[in-house]
């Protein structure tokens, strides 16, 4: 069969996907030994593991302090309040912790570590945080795209996971999925799918960090066959892992026009019970726009404001049809908002108000969206299109500098989540959560600008 | 110095750059070795070289033809009028020519090969052609981001280019710049920029095919004091490299902004004298719109027009802000346009008429434009911009399809630069320009439709 055809032959799709699922583990391995790994992503409880051993080791000469790890030489980004970047620089690690940040030579002597990593040629960097994603989906990365969102999800996507989606399907595509971020410089995601009790394990397994939602729908879905069921779920699955070191755990209620209002209470108050976040879809697409506006005479986030369940632990998705007014509401309630430009342009939804919701000083943060509507999961592309974006349909080639794009991956997209104490900058206190990336490849020589480099080349 | 303040640093700029002229070659040469090529490139010339001692060597067995190479195994996408895709095929090679395309279980008996490659597990597809790159502004990638064209080219391009560029200079910046194309896929690429019998050298050299114009610009420029002096240096430059393998020499006017109507002139007189190509920038932006409304109160094509400079050999650059009326007038001459998203939306000039062009059947390639406003010259960057910005625009998820974007990436931009005869698709009798790509990556995983792979994942 040739691939051409392909697309339109579910049968044939259906068989590739589970005959996948059997292999996906394997490859994901396999692929991680053969190919060039481009970044090396350090992330916390990888460093935590291997030199807890250290704890109780011998105690070093009195003058120089224990460090576990020192990355030296890169060119290091701190994205610190002061944006401050160090040329040869070092950044010094105990367990899963940053203990110092600052240049090579004046740390050198400092520290006593039981490994040093040279990031001579390289840029040191947060790990990237990708604030949308539905990371088991790249299983059905490329099954059906050119198409809008609704015919999308109703005539592919929803069956195509009514058929197929099961807990070793959700395993398989997110060993993959957490393999291709790590691969890209990605250290925290955000999650809404099903079986996410299957997502955090194979997340915390790959060492990633994840506000992990599980999804509720007003609807039968392939792990409930209400949403009834589907909240006892969330509720085992947010018992089960709150208070992990890598894993937050989330209730995800789809969307507004998907779930009814007592649902949408209830996720709520599942989500403040626990002090856990609430991810929910709000303002994607025109067609959401017009289905809200004819069942509630108003905007998604007027209804949800109105059904009492906004605050500062929900994350909106999208907001690409966010109103003035729905921005005043997002402000006034503390809420973060997810930008995800690839996304939103591949499925011609529009381009969210970034400027506008910066502006207002609204956190924002970037996200790829699930692979199956962008159709990958690299953050460096995110970056490179929210910046293109923002200039042209703003008409301004200064909107939204490289600088401020690498914040929203970072800093962020930290915020939005909640976790901006604890990730998004190179601080000492904050968990060794970072990336390292060559400036050697032909596309990053020269390098002038270390945020252009990152964002435009 | 950090580089967060090298960007308003004038001195430490010009400095590095000097400094890189000396340097460039080598790391050209060193990356080459050191990095991991995601493409294997085969460029006509290279194939060639190293096996014309064949033509006078042992006969094959009667039963069979011979060939130089075959690369077998690989999914193969044709671009031919059918848009034929062989699972597991073969293309054979002799000498610089495709002999034969078709399924490996087909052809596998009926060639003796000197080389086989398997491309098992990888799409084989016609080279790119990247329509408009000026590459030696490779040493200028991020030098000035974040701006509009007209600052951009007058405050820090024009002077920067015053100060640094002279034939070392075009030399270091081709060698980095071909690199960096090979390693991106990019076979063939269409060039404006200055001391291009340099360009031509270093690109003939690097194996890489160009259709190559030397600007002409209506003040001093690095390689001409007027207009004048670099007429006879562009009619030199045809004399040297008309009737080569590899090199296309052209005649590339800047734009009709900077050019006088007697230059205009000059130029489509000197391309039509040795059947070269002209290439020329046309509304680009709403700037230059005005520019040439206030003093000519026309459009740039009509202006163009009225000049008697337009024909079939003439190629534009950009178009974002063409008329209905100019559009016209480019279908009756028979032009092609070249397409150049990112840049476009990075200088924030807009987006070009795309969908309205293929409509008309005018002929549309993609381009990078050069690396200091883009600032890479990946091709697939280009084709997934392609892709999003005209469904964004348009509003319809199903614009610009895949399998259209990488027709426009390979056949397309052929036909643009006049090569479709000899380019761009994989058939008997078409030159040996094609590349592999690999689909093991985890970004790649799994491969549903192979044109919604190239493009999106």
């Amino acid at each position: 069969m040739s691939a051409g055809r392909s697309r339109y032959d579910q049968a044939a799709k259906t068989q590739r996907i589970t005959k996948f699922l059997v292999a996906a583990r394997e490859s994901a391995i396999d692929l991680n030994l053969k190919r060039f790994v481009f970044l090396r992503v350090l992330v916390s409880s990888w460093l935590t593991l291997p030199f807890c051993a250290l704890v109780a080791g011998p105690t070093p000469a009195q003058t120089q302090e224990r460090a576990d790890i020192l990355i030296s030489g890169g060119t290091v980004v701190t994205m610190d309040s002061s944006r401050r970047i160090i040329d040869k620089g070092m950044v010094a690690i105990r367990g899963d912790r940053i203990i110092a940040v600052g240049p090579a030579s004046e740390l050198a002597g400092r520290f006593q570590a039981a490994q040093e990593i040279s990031a001579a040629n390289q840029i040191v960097l947060p790990g990237l945080v990708n604030t949308h994603n539905h990371a088991p989906m790249v299983l059905f990365r490329g099954i059906a795209d050119d198409m809008a969102l609704m015919d999308w999800l109703e005539k592919f996507i929803f069956p195509a996971e009514a058929r197929n989606v099961s807990p070793e399907f959700v395993q398989a595509g997110t060993d993959l999925a957490c393999l291709e971020m790590i691969r890209s410089g990605t250290t925290t995601y955000a999650d809404m799918y099903y079986f996410e009790d299957k997502v955090a394990e194979t997340t915390n397994q790959a060492g990633v960090r994840g506000v992990l939602g599980q999804t509720i729908l007003g609807f039968p879905s392939p792990d409930s066959r209400n949403p009834e069921e589907a909240l006892k779920y969330t509720e085992r699955f947010i018992q089960r892992w709150r208070g992990s070191s890598l894993i937050v755990p989330a209730v995800a209620p789809h969307a507004p026009y998907t779930n009814s209002p007592e649902t949408l209470r209830a996720c709520k108050g599942l989500a403040d019970k626990y002090g856990v976040p609430m991810i929910i879809h709000v303002s994607e697409t025109r067609d959401e726009v017009r289905q809200i506006k004819a069942k509630y005479k108003t905007t998604s986030t007027q209804w949800l404001e109105k059904l009492g369940v906004l605050g500062p632990n929900v994350i909106f998705n999208h907001g690409v049809w966010l109103t003035e007014e729905d921005l005043g509401i997002i402000r006034r309630r503390g809420l973060g908002v997810t930008h995800n430009p690839e996304s939103n342009m591949k499925l011609a939804s529009g381009s969210a108000p970034v400027l506008r919701m910066l502006a207002l000083g609204i956190p924002v943060g970037l996200g790829t969206d699930g692979a199956a509507s962008n159709n990958d999961l690299d953050m460096f592309e995110a970056m490179s299109t929210a910046a293109r974006l923002q200039k042209l349909v703003s008409g301004n080639p200064a909107a939204l500098p490289a600088e401020k794009v690498v914040e929203l991956a970072t800093l962020g997209g930290a915020r939005v989540l909640g976790l901006h104490k604890e990730i998004g900058s190179l601080e000492t206190g904050k968990k060794a959560d970072l990336i390292t990336i060559s400036t050697e490849p032909a596309h990053a020589v020269p390098m002038y600008n270390v945020y252009s480099h990152l964002v435009y080349a």
